[in-house]
């Protein structure tokens, strides 16, 4: 099997529900999916898109349809009643936890907290007490997430991203193609097998 | 089971696919869907939102995506070499099939003439020589297309649309609720059958 690629922003509910299809795809095949953080209004500025959550009626569409597919998955979910989340800080603690290699349960913990508790982390305090919680070192987290390095990362890994044609999140990122939305992992894993 | 209505624009490759979808399952359930013509371009003028044909990055994706599920549906395409076509006559044309009972069929030739033949219904000449092999009286059709209650039918219609909370092709709405793209086909039998 290729490795899949998969662009995320933790503040996308598709994302929330790519992720969900992943774990079991990784269970299934005992392969790892290798996870990128982006900064999907970073991809929108830079393609020129609205994004849908900002377009009202397609917002209001998306609430349900979400629901629909979180059912038809069984997993769990609610919509965030703060949305729109602003993840930028969220998507740079990613990065720092991919440094510290807690990256996969600190994303994990991370798309819960917005997709199923609906936690609020526009709230600065919310997003404190969840960084309290999830990282082993605070003080050296503290230290990392002042720094520019990071915030440049970001902003590379992003850009990087729109360098290969991609618009949104989720999209698969295969053997030199890519496949957008969580309802395309099975277009993904086709690729990931030739 | 309750009626499924199948909103539409034969300019839309989605809605190709959907119809291709559309007609296995009418054949499985013996049940018919019920064809709502109307103009996508106006809706996404309602709605304020760019057609993502007409979105560089996203108008290169759609060709692919729509080739991967032409494959998975194992259905004849190719996407149009013309594309964007510009369908409004198209569309009052299929009104007037509409009125005169020759609807189920100009609708199939209409979409397979645009997303299997590849023809170029913007050439005027192109869209006669159409309309002249699909239209029983051309001579009654040309009077009705000149007329200005069908280009009205036609907005009314869009707009009525519109007012559904509808902002794109294909749409299938049942039992008060819409699912948008041919992919959620599987959402809306399942209202149906509510």
């Amino acid at each position: 099997m290729k490795k899949i690629d998969f662009y995320f922003d933790v503040g996308s509910p598709y994302s929330y529900l790519a992720h969900t299809q992943i774990k079991k795809y990784e269970k299934e095949y005992s392969e790892k999916v290798n996870y990128m953080p982006v900064l999907v209004g970073g991809l929108h500025k830079l393609s020129g898109i609205t994004a849908p959550g900002l377009i009202p009626l397609k917002a209001k569409y998306l609430i349900k349809d979400c629901k629909l597919w979180a059912d038809k998955y069984k997993v769990k979910y609610q919509f965030n009643r703060y949305f729109p989340i602003r993840t930028v800080n969220l998507m740079r603690a990613c990065l720092i936890a991919k440094q510290e290699n807690y990256f996969e349960k600190f994303v994990d913990k991370a798309f819960y907290a917005v997709w199923v508790d609906s936690l609020n982390m526009n709230d600065e305090q919310v997003f404190l007490k969840f960084l309290k919680n999830e990282t082993p070192d605070p003080e050296l987290f503290s230290i990392k997430f002042n720094d520019d390095i990071i915030k440049k990362e970001l902003i590379k890994r992003t850009n990087d991203c729109f360098e290969k044609g991609i618009f949104g999140v989720p999209t698969f990122f295969v053997n030199g193609k890519f496949f957008w939305g969580q309802d395309r992992l099975e277009f993904a894993l086709n690729e990931a097998k030739k």
